[in-house]
């Protein structure tokens, strides 16, 4: 823990260096080592070093040879020479003791072979000192205005950091802020991470006060369950908000379960995120449009919102954005209603959204607002403004500066061009964030506000495993995995994934091997008929194709009769020999609706569980919920309420009991999982649901052949 | 069809007067009279008169006391003048046989009965003359710079023509599209549409030759048959491309069939806007960001899109959004790898998105391009450039000058601020359109390309109705609906609805009612066992909960004693006087695929077909496809595969049967339908598909009970 907090306490050195160093520095036109001298001395306030042993100066400053020539201590090295130089020079650094360094250069692990081997070389040589990069931009700090890096804008100062794994996009976007006023509180390339990854850098960013929200453009995620647990802790206190490069080209993976079929890679990745409380967006547009939501105004969750316009069309169109992204509008108070009714001109909407007609002035705009803000119905005010014959878009907008810090979202939907940019400049400088169109900002909202109540129910995801099922029970479910396991057999048979399910406390109907007829009569006794027979064999999977299945057996003659039917049927096909007996189940009437409970691995994350509508149908419905283990009951509420057949579930006469069974189904099923991580696939499948029983009708159980026995198996 | 032409016709003289009128002009500065003067002379080269009893001349115009006193020829009149005095006005104007008339003046229906009355007195007093309004802004023609509005700017020229029934959000959005450099050919402020609607304009601009797409901001429509033909007509030539406001409030209604409870109003807007090629988006910049690229580019209809770019990040996010949005990145030819080979430096990204790293130089751009253009797996081109170290964006979007007119859409998405700005509007100078962030260059790209692929499948609606049914089984299909709906049996009985399904000749499973235990024997014998009896009553509907069902009877004994028992069980219950006997039908064993085909009348389209995902989920699934009838086999083909199930009919090993069968239900069901107006509702369900079969096993049918009797029936 100590480590932890010294190694955020050293980020400090990137941010606020007092002196820094750059190695490469060059004085050659449009060249990186001569930009980033450029850059640093356009508002650095430190001391600048540079290093390099063929000029004596560049831009008027001294250079040294080499940096054990510069006395001084140094917070900070820039490093911008070819990628081969790069590991003796962090040597140097390192033996300087210099704390932190940026790895401009370019040429390592994207080359193959042996730029990894340079990357292993500065990881030998670095020592303490921490690093960011190599190949990328650099870093700015736009409150004491350190541009640490070759772009070549200072983005006005603001409370958003924004971490960038594409130096080319970052370098975009800050040209881009620039234009849309969207201030900054620093701005990261990250590279490719050889030291410094997104986990610390989020957690530096949720300590620093200067930062309100977190925004990250990621490519891969290089530490998938670090980054979760460091992510859980931050968005508690700040927002971060995330977009994924590459989300397309996941591809599809073999997979023989249900579960496995309908579960991609990208899902999963945003089940993870969604359970760290990160809010992930699908654009870039909508990144900066979320950001610049949530760090200008307070995050609400409260969905409902006030729309005030002065024309109805726009109130429309927001309003239907509002409600296809999941937000209301707000039913307004009958004080709110009666004190509007006072002053607004007889022609307004008498509902919300609040249209306050075409003629609308700065007054009317404000005493709207003043009233709205005293409504506790309401979640947030959207102020639209279209530039009409009488408008004066200036005034309003200062007229609106007494609201831009309430306790609830104030933002604005100014439309148009010339006729409103300097009242936009006057809102911006206040802190209200404008939208150039009504039904962009109403998204922003709803994915706000959803975003907002999601984060009340985040759940510290940990690998700690309370499971509360029998040790016994567990030593046998171990037993019966390393049997499997041991002999190279990775899907269990009907019986033993049905075994294996029901020590883990799961209902599942009762399943026995019967070798002779007469077993199988007196097992369908114990159970009660009606009864089903199925062929018991360790190689015949198809068991209806070769006549091997028996249903709705309703007394020991039938039983009898069966038996002797399947072992016919078998000897036709010649294969008498894998003819090991019968399984003798309950006939379950399929009156309810069947769901599937299921568990895959992801590379990156591990154990997934997954709940949905199931029977033979999965993949076509493919509706379903997915999370990362562990889950307690609350959660898996939380995903059995997230599909569709959940409303089916909800009109069953019993739905409370049906509902509180099956989280503990999903529940013990993440204990399963987590305590044997042996397992790659689960299909519980169905699992029946009817008005007074809860049963699983089939199991199916994958073992990971790539798994090293442990010795808990 | 001479009335139609001569109408639009008449439209011209509302973009190409020859001399206008203004009455209501004023010297009152900001009043409206005085703007709708001001616009007029700013760049009008026709002749102006003014209409002001009260003054000599305005703004150095001479005025006239009333428009009878203009002795000239008068092509066009903006009225601006208080509502109450408009219908003379209409009158006066019609006399002096002007022929289109602006009314600019509010205050008619939107105010309620007396505002309704005055447009009735206008539409009485209008004689020939056309009209645009009322409550509207009056129209923009750029091309002629005729600004017959009061919105104050005057568009860039374009191709695209605006129509929007919201004046101050079209206001906004000519500010907007300056600020955006989007050009317009002409700009009309609908109004309430007491003559001129869509649809007439629609169809003007289908012919005009200064429009390459149209853009429509609608709230509602008028005239849905009537748009729906017209549009037709047009998107067959040039785009249409229209947001529709007040979606989200078409409420729920209350509906009996499953069919009537899973399709809303917008839904069936959105698919009959479909069927007439109208691309429908969700956004206004969605709206603007495709007509940019669709007015400036060619369509494609070959999703496959070649991406172009100096960073790796962006090209990334815009595959993402490419792939999402359901269009892909065209696969290289071998010769087209093989030249860019030859000049691409070493480490180029060897595939598509093409990265050409980020020093690229113009140069550089232009061979890649050029290449590419040659290669036809390719539908589209992106050019992404980041401004980085050595980017020179303005000479990069010079040399893609003599690539702004080729045969496949060539885009750009110069990402950044001030570093790009004048590129920007060098690429813009040359009919390139550029997105300010590339995923949504490629969402544009992948909708236009989905568009363009779906126009080339429209069906014109028509009225016309080929049914192919016996005329005999027509008859009595016709006499069965009659008796109910004179009785005022507005919900069928199962026996009467499966009747009605049968004589349209959808298989459908036999069903005959026996009155007595001997003739349930006869006609089950007839059918061939399994059989199931269901007690067949004209007030019991839940047939189950009183014991009335009786499932899987295999032979004669099993039928004469369910017969007794659902008597008995009527007799415990005291409903014996409701017993008329049951109804004898054959076991269908349910080992398929359960569909739903039905039908429900919309307010604004009429009959409307669904098919989907059938049984007892139905919506919970909400899995289906709607479209406005008549449907021939094609259409109900593209429907049926528009659907989740279809992936699982499509694995039956009959597929190719169980679809056609499929389809010509649907066709039938469409017959059946049109020919009968007074059906409110059609469930058909379940169908159950399996590999040897496709059967009907049940259906309701619900009358409307305000359709009035009519001769056909």
């Amino acid at each position: 823990m100590n480590l932890k907090l010294n190694k955020l306490n050293n980020l400090d050195y990137f941010f606020n260096p007092k002196s820094i160093a750059i190695i490469g520095a060059s004085a050659k036109n449009l060249s990186v080592g001569k930009t980033l001298i450029e850059n640093l001395k356009e508002s650095y306030k430190g001391k600048i070093y540079l290093i390099n042993p063929k000029r004596k100066s560049i831009l008027g400053l001294k250079t040294y040879p080499k940096i054990e020539d510069v006395k001084d201590k140094i917070d900070l090295v820039i490093i911008a020479t070819p990628a081969k130089t790069v590991p003796s020079i962090v040597k140097e650094c390192s033996k300087k003791k210099i704390k932190a360094a940026i790895i401009i250069s370019a040429g390592f692990k994207e080359l193959g072979k042996p730029g990894i081997e340079l990357e292993n070389q500065i990881r030998k040589n670095k020592g303490d000192m921490r690093i960011i990069g190599p190949n990328c931009l650099g870093i700015i700090n736009s409150l004491n205005k350190l541009n640490a890096s070759f772009a070549k804008d200072m983005p006005l100062k603001g409370k958003l950091a924004f971490i960038s794994q594409s130096g080319a996009l970052g370098c975009a976007v800050l040209d881009w802020s620039l234009k849309e006023k969207i201030g900054l509180s620093s701005f990261v390339s990250i590279g490719s991470m050889i030291d410094i990854n997104f986990s610390e850098l989020i957690s530096y960013y949720g300590k620093d006060p200067n930062t309100k929200a977190i925004l990250i453009y990621m490519e891969n995620i290089a530490d998938p369950l670090e980054f979760l647990v460091e992510a859980s802790k931050v968005t508690l206190k700040k927002p971060i908000i995330l977009i994924k490069a590459g989300r397309s080209s996941a591809g599809s993976k073999a997979a023989t379960s249900h579960t496995g079929a309908i579960t991609g890679n990208d899902e999963v990745f945003t089940a993870a995120l969604k359970r760290a409380g990160i809010l992930q967006v699908n654009t870039i547009s909508e990144l900066f449009s979320i950001a610049d939501l949530i760090s200008k105004q307070p995050l609400s969750n409260n969905p409902n919102l006030a729309i005030i316009t002065n024309a109805g069309g726009p109130g429309v169109i927001a309003t239907d954005s509002l409600e296809i992204n999941n937000a209301f509008l707000a039913k307004l108070s009958k004080k709110t209603y009666l004190e509007l009714n006072k002053f607004l001109p007889k022609a307004w909407s008498h509902s919300n959204p609040i249209d306050i007609l075409g003629d609308a002035s700065d007054e009317l705009y404000a005493k709207t607002v003043k009233v709205l803000v005293k409504d506790k119905n309401i979640g947030g005010i959207l102020i639209i403004l279209t530039p009409q014959h009488m408008t004066e878009a200036t005034k309003v907008a200062k007229k609106l500066k007494s609201f831009s810090k309430l306790n609830i979202p104030i933002f604005t939907s100014f439309m148009g061009g010339d006729s409103v940019t300097i009242a936009i400049e006057e809102l911006i400088k206040e802190g209200i964030p404008n939208f150039p169109f009504p039904d962009d900002a109403t998204k922003a909202f709803s994915m706000m506000s959803k975003y907002s109540k999601d984060l009340k129910k985040i759940y510290q995801p940990s690998n700690k495993n309370k499971t509360l099922i029998n040790e016994n029970k567990k030593k046998k479910a171990s037993e019966l995995l390393k049997k499997a396991f041991s002999k190279n057999k990775l899907l269990l048979d009907e019986y033993e994934s049905k075994k294996l399910i029901e020590l883990y406390d799961i209902p599942i109907v009762q399943t026995f091997i019967a070798k002779t007829k007469n077993e199988a009569v007196k097992y369908s006794k114990k159970i009660g008929f009606p009864i089903v027979l199925k062929i018991y064999s360790k190689t015949i999977t198809h068991k209806k194709k070769v006549g091997g299945v028996k249903l709705n057996l309703k007394n020991e003659i039938d039983v009898k009769k069966a038996f002797d039917e399947i072992y016919s049927n078998i000897k036709k096909i010649k294969k008498q020999k894998e003819f090991l007996g019968v399984t003798v189940q309950k006939m379950i009437k399929l009156d309810g609706y069947e769901v599937i409970a299921g568990s895959t691995l992801d590379n990156q994350f591990g154990p997934v569980i997954i709940f949905g509508s199931g029977g033979s149908l999965v993949e076509i419905y493919n509706d379903k919920a997915l999370t990362i283990p562990p889950i307690d009951k609350k959660l898996a509420k939380k995903m059995i309420e997230s599909t569709k057949i959940y409303k089916a579930i909800k009109g069953l006469k019993n739905n409370k009991q049906a509902l509180e069974k099956l989280q503990d189904i999903l529940v013990k099923l993440s204990y399963l999982v987590l305590d044997f991580p042996v397992i790659k696939e689960i299909d519980i499948n169905p699992i029946l649901i009817s008005k007074d029983k809860i049963i699983a009708l089939d199991a199916r159980v994958l073992l990971n052949p790539s798994h090293r026995l442990k010795k808990r198996l």
